[in-house]
Parts: structure tokens; C-alpha cells; sequence
């Protein structure tokens, strides 16, 4: 709270940086807290955060980096020189090597591996291959490879001597290959401590350990690590052969990150995720095009309207349904999506299985269908009294009900089987069936009872 | 595919756990993937599931239980004799017990906990204290405790005698404690390997080390794991003494798990998740209880219409853009809820900020609102001819907007102030707003230029 008074940690953050007091800059970043950290430093000038990234020891500004969102990290990457943007990149963890440069231009990622030790660079290059949905893109590729035939004096004795190159990486397991590679066992850390000296690998190691296909997507490694309490599996390639290590928090940090995108999706920030600090063209020019989308399919449904034009002048009372009529459609049918996504994401149901779904949906349709339209009709009764417009609005909205669930509940599983994305898809098309179905069912029906509604 | 034509792993499942042949079910279940085991257990009846948990060795049964959603989890653990589901219960990992408890009725909770040892029964109670948002609910107690006077040939010693009992934690460090208890230091184990055997613990151990308090939130321990790559972190309580362990993956599954739930509540599944298979009565009831909130806000919102039905019946042509100006309102308004919580969520701005928020919506509500609103004033033209007409839906189209941004954008913050849930509340508050906003722009400028729109 007594940050509006004094000036606020980005303030001077700021002005410490414009007046070259780099080191001060560095003190003053090492004592704000994560959190700090990140409000402090989003909040600055873009020319603020690239001078100050630049000017901090490459450790503490990966340290930065990685408090701050991708998308955001990758912008202020963007603007560094190569050099000083390698530099930070070296210092990250693999998988946000990775994830971050998937936001940045391809010209300007080659440019800032080109500056890069050439091997770092190459493994980057590899992880760079992997689908956005392959455990691959995950992994870290340094590990620690031992033999069968080693006795565990010798490990220990290996583990020592490569003490600093070990250092950056925590260690939980060491992993036995065989000549070609292969990975033939796993030796948790504490069983080398239980292990007599003398013993050889091949008689403590975990024996056909685990292991995850380079290929295998996120939600199969998601559920590889459920039921254990292992912190990270081998990833090996199509013959066996041991290519890294992937954290079960890697795992799970790309999994909330797509439900995050997938709601960022579904409510209409798409193109990956805005956040305020944007420049304003890219905040408008995204959410435009979203939304002119919309309009256009919000005139096709309401065009439905047009064409009863004369049933609804002569029945104005009706106006003041349509829009209760196909919202609660609406919202119903965002409940069935919803159940299903859910579904999807949890392996509970495969996206073959729409007709399960419809007879699922149907049911519950119908008992909520009938219990507001009902409503309706008794709301509709009761301000004009006039029994057939309670009867017409409560039959569109029953009905309008039902559609919206059984569209709803299916458009999951169909946009996905289609290879569509149905976070993205599913509002969009979800609205417009229910919004013209609504108007139609209430339209058409006044249309044929027109002598007793008037 | 070819799961339809041969019986589906489900049916043989129940099949064998019908005639009563448990090791068959479970050498099948053994056989069977972690998804297809998802898949087969959640299809089977309630009876078969009750039938194959309470037959399957406790720790076979409790892996099952881990591959399941949550309350799905406990509706199984809920009717089991409490003996067995205590079983079960006790070889789940720490976090996942409360968890899943967390589900069940608390007097069948009681009864289950009155079935274990009573040192973990009330390690799991303690446990269940703890608030949802806070770390102390995800910690696992079971630690391995050192002195900083010890040597490591002596640490080595207790771990070696201790082996059993640690062989189910995936020890990653060890905690230093003076005799307070009060937490001093850490020693990875990797350390250890490296030490010497006659030197002393104090000299060895990282001094310091990062630690949470026990009513830390899960966001601020996300944060604490942020720039580091720690698996694990210790947690201490008011006087700094030491109470169990965090993992990483636990609070990226908690923070995963929260957003799944706001997800599901911005869709409208409310009151925990839903899955197909619940009973249809919970699944009706719960959608019922949102939708009739929704047809409420939504009657008030159309009454606007109600007021008025005269301007209305003379410019019929009106009725079609109606639900288009409310429609894309609603949907602006939405993407600016999303990116709030987006901001919310990643510590980019603190509730307190709603000046800052409006202040970067309110371009962006004009510059869109006024391409939209020149959209939908041309479509009107070219419609009805009527330049008035075209006005009229064009500026209640680009006012409604800035308003809806700026609705929506403010929300999740004044919400978050105010104590309530911005992932539950915002959407039904959003479009009772934009609804009301859009319906009484459009007609109360139409009635102020009737002459010129007839």
C-alpha cells in the first residue's frame, strides 16, 4: 500500500538504470521478492527492461527472465543484441530455452544461437524440432550416464570428479545405458548411498525403468507420472536409445499452461495472451479480429429475426424472449462443452464417443429444458396473460435447451476429431447454432399460432 | 477402434469382478495403461468399481484411485466399508489423501480415519486445517531430519538404517534442525556423495535455505520455486520450525487443478466439476442452479426491451440488431475479463488497480467500438436504406463496447477486492450489464430520433 506515496520499486528501478547505476540496479532487484520482481520489472519503459537485462549479470537476468511471462520474456529478448540475449539464454533451463524462443522471430533466434557455444545451440536446434504437444520439447538433455559393469566406487568417483558440471542441474538419478546407448537401468541417487563400494551397477539398478517415447504427447507423459512419485523419467528415441530427462514439473507446467491458453481461447483473446503492457495496436488489432468474426456470425443468426420481421411486429411482446431464449441456450450449451472438454482432457472419453455423449446430454437437456421453460412460460403468462405466448415461448425454450446441450456436448468431440481446435471453435459456433435455433423455434411457432397471440 | 467389436476392457473387468475372480481383474488392470485404466474403471457400474477397490491389494487400489478425477476418486472411497477405503487411503501420497477426503462427507471421513494408525490419521487432519490456498494443505510430512553436529559417516548411517522407512518418499534433500526443531539447513543429497565421511554436517549444508511458511498461498509458492530448479522446499511454521516437505509438482498440480475448476466455473459448471457418469439428479440440479441465476439476470436484462415495445414496434427493423450490439458487447466485455485474470494470475497487477486497468481499456473499447460500431451502421444502411437507422445501431454499438471493456476489464479486480470469486461471478454480471447497456442504447437513441427512423 505505501507504494503509491514513496516511489515505487520500477520508478526507481528506472531511474537507476537511465543513470547507468547498474550495480545498484542489481542490489536493489536481489532484494525484491519473485513477486516484486515481476510487477517491478513489466512495469518499466521497453527501453528500461532491455538496458537493465543487458547490464545484469547473465545469471540474475535469466533469473528475471524466468519470473516474467513467455510472451514477455521473448519481447524484451527481441530487443537485446544477440550477444547479450545469448548470453541470458545460456543460463536458462532447457525447456524455457526453448519455450521462450518459440516466441521470438526465426530470424532473430538464429542469430541469437549463431553467438552461442555450438553445441548448447545445436541441442536447442534439436528441441526446437519437437510438435508443441511432444514430451520432447520438454526434456533436458544433460543427465548422468553410467555403465553396467561399473562398481559404484567408480560412479561415485565419476560423480566427483564432474561435480561442477553436475552442479547446474539437479540430480535425482543416474541413468545406465548399455554400448549402443541404451537405456537399460536407473539408479536413484540414495541407492548409491545404501550400495556397498564394490557393488556393481547391474546388481542395484532399477531393472526395465520407466521411460517415455520422445513422441509421447504431454497428457500421455502426464499420466505416465501419476500413481509414482518419481520427479523426472527418461525420454529415449525410437530404438531405445537414452536422448534426456523430463521433470514431472515440466510436465505439469505445460499442462497448466494450455488450460491457461485454452480459457485465454475460449473467452477470445487468441494468438497467444495479451497482457496490458502490449503496445495498443496488437491489443486491438487481436481482439478485432475476434470479435468481427463474431459480429458477422451474430448478424447471420439475427437474420433469422429479419425474416419474421412481420410475425414480430404484430407479436412485439416476443421481442423481450428472443434474447432470454437464446442466451440460456447459450448457456446451457456452454455447460456441455464445458463437461466435455473436461472429459477430453481427463481420458474419460474419446473423441469417437459423440453418441455416448448425446445420450448423456440428452437427458439433461430435456429435465432443464422443461423446468425453464416452464419458467418462461409462467413469466410470459403472467405479463401479458396470454396462455399460447407462455406456451410458445416455454416450448422454443425447452426445445431450444435440448439442441444447445446435445451441439454443445458433440462440438468438442467433433472439432477435435477433425483436428480443429475446440477451445477456439466451440463458443463461436455453439452461439450461433443457438442463437438462430432460439429465434426460430420462438419465430416460427408465433408464426403458426399468430390468430391467438395478437 | 477395435474396441468395438472384442468386449471393451470395462466389460471384462466387470465381468471378472462379477464372478468373484479379484486376481484375474487385477493382473487385467495390470495389463492396462494408465489411460485405458482411466477409461475401464470410470465406465464400470458403481457396484463393479465399489466391488474391484475393495478386492485389489490396498496399493494397487490406490494407484487406480490416483489415475481418477478427484471426486470421482472419493464417490468410490465413499462407499467402501470405511476398513477398506482406510487401506486404500493410506498408501495414497500425503497431498493426494486430503484431497480426495476433501470430497467425501465428513462424518464417512471421521469413520475412515478412525480405521488407520492413529499417528496418520492425525497427520491427515492436521493436514485438512490448512486452507485451500494455502501450502500447508500440499505438504508431505515425512522428512529426513539431521543435526548440523552430526557427521556424514553418521547421516549415512541413519539413512541406511532408516532405508524402509524413507523408501516410500522420494528423499531429494535432508533438513538440518537444531534442537528446537527449528530448521537451519539443507544437505542435498548429491552433497552427501560428494563429502568426505569425518566431515560435520554444518559444514556441508547449504545455511539459509529457501523455506515457505505453512500459510503461504499456493501463487506466492509458485513464485518461490520460479528461477530455481529445487524439486522440493521446506516448510516451516510460525517459529520457524520445521513441518514437512512441498514439492514442486504439487503446486503445479494445485495451481492446474484451480485453473481447470475456474475454467469449469466460467462455463457455468458450478459446485465442483461434473462428469458423465455422475447421477443424472446431480447433473441436472447443479446446471438447473446456474442456468435459473442466468434466466433471472436475463429477464431483468430484456425488460429493458419491455419499456420500450413502442419505439421498438414502429422501427421493427431494430429487433435484428438488438442481439448483435448486446452479443459483441458481451463478447468484448469477455476478453477484457480474461485478461484481467490472465494479469491477476501472473502477479501483473493487484486488485487494487482498477484505475490502471481502465485508463489501458478505454482505447482500446474506442478504436474497436468505433470499427465495430461503422460495421454494423453499414450493414444497417445497406439494409434498411436509412442512414439515421445506421447511426442509431452504430453509436449504441461503440458506446456499448467502451462500456463492456471497461465492465469487464474492472471486474475480476473489484471482485477479487470485495472477497468473491472473479471466475464465477464476472460472466453473469458481464452480460447483465452489456445486455441492459446495449438493449437502452440502441432504443432510447431510437426513441430520441423516432421521427427520423419511421
Amino acid at each position: 500500500m505505501d507504494q503509491e506515496e514513496k516511489p515505487s520499486a520500477w520508478e526507481t528501478l528506472e531511474e537507476l538504470v537511465r543513470s547507468d547505476k547498474s550495480e545498484e540496479a542489481q542490489d536493489l532487484l536481489e532484494s525484491l521478492s519473485p513477486q516484486q520482481t515481476t510487477l517491478a520489472v513489466s512495469r518499466m519503459s521497453e527501453e528500461g527492461q532491455a538496458q537493465l537485462l543487458s547490464t545484469l549479470e547473465p545469471e540474475v537476468a535469466a533469473d528475471v527472465m524466468e519470473l516474467l511471462p513467455e510472451s514477455h520474456a521473448a519481447d524484451i529478448l527481441e530487443r537485446l543484441e544477440p550477444e547479450a540475449a545469448s548470453q541470458i539464454v545460456e543460463e536458462l533451463p532447457e525447456p524455457d530455452q526453448t519455450e521462450i524462443l518459440s516466441n521470438i522471430d526465426e530470424h532473430r533466434v538464429e542469430a541469437i544461437l549463431a553467438e552461442m557455444d555450438p553445441i548448447d545451440a545445436e541441442s536447442i536446434r534439436e528441441l526446437r524440432e519437437y510438435g508443441e504437444d511432444e514430451v520432447g520439447r520438454l526434456m533436458g538433455t544433460e543427465f548422468v550416464a553410467i555403465y553396467s559393469t561399473d562398481t559404484v566406487a567408480k560412479v561415485i568417483d565419476q560423480f566427483r570428479s564432474n561435480h561442477q558440471l553436475y552442479s547446474h542441474f539437479d540430480v535425482q538419478y543416474l541413468y545406465v545405458l548399455d554400448s549402443h546407448n541404451v537405456l537399460v537401468g536407473v539408479v536413484p541417487l540414495r541407492t548409491l548411498l545404501l550400495s556397498g563400494h564394490e557393488q556393481l551397477v547391474r546388481d542395484i539398478m532399477i531393472k526395465e525403468p520407466t521411460r517415455l517415447r520422445d513422441d509421447t504427447t504431454i497428457d500421455q507423459a502426464d499420466r505416465a507420472f501419476e500413481g509414482n512419485s518419481l520427479v523426472a523419467l527418461p525420454i529415449v528415441g525410437s530404438l531405445g536409445e537414452m536422448l534426456g530427462v523430463v521433470l514431472r514439473s515440466s510436465v505439469e507446467e505445460a499442462r497448466s499452461k494450455r488450460s491457461d491458453e485454452d480459457y485465454l481461447k475460449a473467452q477470445g483473446i487468441i494468438g497467444g495472451e495479451e497482457l496490458r503492457q502490449f503496445p495498443l495496436f496488437v491489443r486491438t488489432h487481436r481482439r478485432l479480429s475476434w470479435l468481427s468474426l463474431n459480429i458477422a456470425l451474430s448478424i447471420l443468426s439475427a437474420s433469422v429475426i429479419a425474416i419474421f420481421e412481420d410475425t414480430l411486429s404484430s407479436v412485439i411482446a416476443l421481442a423481450v424472449f428472443l434474447p432470454v431464449i437464446s442466451g440460456i441456450g447459450g448457456s446451457a450449451g456452454y455447460q456441455a462443452v464445458a463437461v466435455s472438454m473436461r472429459e477430453l482432457a481427463l481420458g474419460l472419453i474419446e473423441p469417437r464417443e459423440v453418441l455416448r455423449v448425446l445420450r448423456k446430454e440428452i437427458l439433461v437437456g430435456f429435465l432443464n429444458g422443461l423446468a425453464l421453460g416452464l419458467l418462461i412460460a409462467l413469466v410470459a403468462l403472467y405479463w401479458h396473460g396470454n396462455p399460447y405466448l407462455g406456451m410458445v415461448v416455454g416450448v422454443a425454450m425447452m426445445v431450444n435447451n435440448i439442441i444447445a446441450v446435445l451441439v454443445g456436448g458433440a462440438l468438442p468431440l467433433v472439432l477435435r476429431r477433425i483436428g480443429k481446435d475446440p477451445a477456439l471453435a466451440s463458443g463461436p459456433i455453439l452461439t450461433t447454432i443457438t442463437d438462430m435455433s432460439g429465434f426460430f423455434l420462438a419465430l416460427s411457432l408465433a408464426t403458426l399460432l399468430l390468430p391467438l397471440l395478437k
